[in-house]
C-alpha cells in the first residue's frame, strides 16, 4: 500500500517493474488472482464494512449530498455483485496474444500482430468503492498494471479493497504493485497525467470538471469517458407504438446515466399524432418537457415548456426532455451531428432507405435502428464487463472493455533477412 | 484554394462539411478521383514544376542547407514517382465498412461493429511537396477529409499539387474542400491543435521541434510520428555470420531514417569473436563506433571511441553507432527497454526461447527475431503505404495506414427493444 512517504513517482515505478512482469503472465495465474480476490471479497467482507463505515462517519462525509453518500457506502450485497463481476471477468477470454494479423513479406518474413497489454494504466475516480475492485479487475485481466487514484473521501474503503487485490495477486505468485492505490489530492493528478514513460494511459471516471483539469494538463494518452447528449428521432415512417415504447424506455429507464435519450426530435408528417402520445406517456412518468414552438404546438393537452438554446446542448441526467420538431432526416440528422456528444443516437423508422442514410451519416459511437439508446453497455454488447464509455474516435469508440485495454505489437521472425542489396 | 481572406476556422469548417460526403463516398469515386489525380500529376507537370522552381528561387530556400533544398525540389521523375504512388493506393482495398464484429445480443438486437472513417485529418509537414499528394491520397482514400498546413517554403509547389488533388476530386463529383492547404506559419499551428470539434487527428510529419510545439498545445487527437533508437542485440546463442549480416544492414542501408540502428548490443560470450568482425565491417562502411569499456577490449585492432551516457539514448541518424556489452538476455532487454524509444527492436538468437522472451518482453512497435530492424514500413508490412511511423500505443502502434486512419462505429438493428421492463 502506499504510504505517506512513498512519492507518486515511486508508486508509479513499481507498478511499471510490475507491468513487465504481468503482461507475460498467462491466463491461468491471472485467472487465479482473479479468483482468489472474489473469495477474499466474501471472506473478509467485516472488515470492508468497518473501513467503509470509517469512511461514512468521517465529518466531511456529512457534507455528501444523499447521492453521493449512498455511491460511498457499501454494504453486504455490493460487496457480493463486486465478487460476481470479478468472477465474471475470470470467465471472459484473455484478450494478450490474441493475433490480429499474420503475414509472409516478401523474403520470407513470417510477420503477426498480437494483441499486448498497454502496461500502466491509471483510473481517476470518484468516491466509488467498487470501482476500485472493477477496474483492478479488468486491468489485471488485461495484463496491466493498475495505478488507482479514488477519492479521499473513500481512503479506507479503497484502501481496504486495494490491500484485498494485493494479496490476491501475492496469491497468484505475481507482484502485488501491479495495483497501486494513490490517495486523492489535486497535486497527484497533474503529476499523474504528465508521467510520460510511466504511465500508457489514463482513464477519468468523474464528472466535467475532472475532465476539463486532466485536458489542461495531460501530456500522457487520456481516454475520456463520454458526456451522452443522446437523441430519439421519430422519422416519418415510423411505428408510432414502437416509437412510443422506445422513446420512453430512453428517457426514463435510467435517466441518470450517459446513454438516456435527452432530445426527442420528430418528423413534421408525424408531430401531430405522436406528441400528444408520447407527452402523455412522458408526462405520466414524470417528466418534463421543454420544446421548439412547433413542438409545444403539436402536443396539443401536453404541457410543454419553451426550450432554451441551451437546453439542445445539455444532457439533463435527470427526468428532463427536450423536444424538437424537424421537416427532414436531412434536418435531423444536421441537428444530431451539431448538438450530439456522439454517444448513442437512434432512428425509428420503417424505411430501411431512411435507416442506412442515418446510420451511414450520423457520427457517434453507436447508432440504433427502431431500438432503445439505453443498450449501449459493455455487458450488453458481449464484451463481459466495460470500464468506460469512450466518445472519442481515436482507439477506443463506444463501451472500453478487455481489449479496448490492449496495444498491439508486431513480431518479425526472419532466418538473417537485410533490406539492402 | 485558401484565401489571404479565409481563416483556419473557415478551411476546418469546410473541410468538416466535406468530411461528411467524403465518408458516405463509395470506393468507386474515391478511386476515380484517385485515378484522375495520377492522369492530373502526368498531364500537367510542367505547370508543377514551374511552381516548384519559384519556390527554389525564392531568397528563403537559398538558406537552406542542400539535404533540405534536394527534399524541397520536385523533378520530372519525382512526379512520376507521386502518380505511382497514387495509383497504388488506388489498388488497395477500402477500409470503410470492413466488418469488425458481428454479434446476436439478447432481445434479438443485431449489432455490427464497422470501420468509418476518422472524419478531418490535419498533417503537419515540413519543405517535402511529395507529402501533399501523399497523405491527400491516403486520406482520401480512407474517406477523410485532409488539412494540409505544408512549410511556407515550399507554398507554390503545394498550392500547385494541392490544386491538383481538389480538380481531380470535383471530377469523381466529390466536395473539393476534402483537401484544404494552409499556409505555414506558429499561429496556425496552435489554432489547428485546438480546433475540437473541427479536427478528428493531427499527424505531425516533422522533427522533434514540431512535436514538442504541439505536445505543449494540442488539445485535439495528435499522433505522434517516432524517433527510433532501434537496437540489435546479438545474443550469446546467434550465428555470428548472420549476425554480422543483419547489424550492418539495419546500421548502413539508410543510416537516416527512424528504423535504421542506433545501439548494437553483443553479449559478452561471443563479444570476443563478434566485435573485431562487425568492427571491421562496420569501419569499413564508415561507420564512426562509441562504445563502452568492454566493446572497447574486445574490439581489439577496431578502434571504437568511448562513448557518453547520453549516446545511449541518441538517435543519430547518421553512420555512427553505440555499442555496448551485456552480460545476458535479461540484462539485454533491460537495456533496450530504458533506452529505446519503443520503435523497432532486433535479437539475432538460435535460441528460441531467448527469442521468445526478447520478443514478450520488449516493449516497442516491431521486435524481430533474426532480422533487421529496417523492415518497419508500411509498404514492407504490407499495408500498400503509410503516412508515418507511431511509436506510441493508443489507436496505431507501427506503420500507420489506410486502417489507422479510420474509427469504428457500432450499428445496432433492432425491432422495438427497449432495455426496461
Amino acid at each position: 500500500m502506499a504510504t505517506a512517504a512513498r512519492t507518486v513517482t515511486d508508486a508509479l515505478e513499481s507498478a511499471r517493474r510490475a507491468s513487465r512482469v504481468l503482461a507475460c503472465a498467462d491466463r491461468a495465474s491471472k485467472d487465479h488472482a482473479l479468483e482468489r480476490l472474489a473469495e477474499l471479497l466474501d471472506e473478509r467482507s467485516a472488515e470492508l464494512l468497518e473501513a467503509n463505515a470509517a469512511d461514512l462517519a468521517d465529518e466531511r462525509a456529512a457534507a455528501l449530498t444523499p447521492a453521493l453518500r449512498d455511491r460511498l457506502t457499501v454494504t453486504a450485497p455490493r460487496i457480493a455483485g463486486m465478487a460476481a463481476g470479478v468472477r465474471a471477468i475470470v470467465a471472459l477470454d484473455d484478450p494478450v496474444g490474441e493475433e490480429l494479423e499474420r503475414r509472409t513479406l516478401a523474403g520470407g518474413l513470417e510477420l503477426r500482430k498480437v494483441r499486448v497489454p498497454l502496461g500502466v494504466v491509471a483510473i481517476i475516480y470518484e468516491a466509488r468503492p467498487n470501482v476500485t475492485v472493477d477496474c483492478a479487475a479488468l486491468c489485471l485481466k488485461s495484463g496491466n498494471a493498475t495505478v488507482l487514484r479514488g477519492s479521499s473521501y473513500a481512503e479506507r474503503s479503497n484502501g481496504a479493497l486495494a490491500a484485498l487485490v494485493r494479496e490476491a495477486l501475492v496469491d497468484a505468485d505475481l507482484p502485488e504493485a501491479g495495483v497501486e492505490l494513490l490517495a486523492g489530492d489535486r497535486d497527484e493528478l497533474a503529476e499523474l497525467a504528465t508521467a510520460e514513460g510511466l504511465v500508457d494511459l489514463v482513464i477519468p471516471r468523474g464528472g466535467e470538471g475532472l475532465k476539463r483539469a486532466l485536458r489542461e494538463v495531460a501530456t500522457v494518452p487520456v481516454i475520456y469517458a463520454a458526456a451522452g447528449n443522446c437523441h430519439v428521432y421519430v422519422h416519418a415512417e415510423a411505428d408510432l407504438e414502437m416509437a412510443r415504447r422506445v422513446a420512453l424506455d430512453a428517457k426514463v429507464d435510467r435517466p441518470g446515466v450517459c446513454n438516456a435519450a435527452e432530445t426527442l426530435l420528430v418528423d413534421a408528417e408525424v408531430a401531430g399524432d405522436f406528441l400528444p402520445a408520447i407527452g402523455a406517456d412522458l408526462t405520466a412518468a414524470g417528466v418534463e418537457l421543454v420544446g421548439d414552438g412547433r413542438a409545444r404546438a403539436a402536443a396539443r393537452a401536453v404541457t410543454i415548456g419553451a426550450a432554451t438554446d441551451a437546453d439542445w446542448d445539455t444532457e439533463f441526467l435527470d427526468m428532463k426532455l427536450a423536444v424538437g420538431v424537424v421537416d427532414s432526416l436531412a434536418e435531423a440528422i444536421e441537428h444530431v451531428n451539431e448538438h450530439g456528444t456522439g454517444h448513442s443516437e437512434a432512428i425509428i423508422t420503417g424505411s430501411e432507405a431512411a435507416a442506412a442514410r442515418f446510420t451511414e451519416t450520423v457520427d457517434a459511437a453507436v447508432v440504433y435502428v427502431n431500438a432503445s439508446t439505453r443498450f449501449t453497455d459493455g455487458f450488453v454488447f458481449g464484451m463481459g464487463a466495460e470500464i468506460g464509455n469512450s466518445t472519442q474516435k481515436l482507439h477506443a469508440r463506444g463501451p472500453i472493455g478487455l481489449r479496448e485495454l490492449t496495444t498491439s505489437k508486431y513480431l518479425v521472425h526472419g532466418d538473417g533477412q537485410v533490406r539492402g542489396s
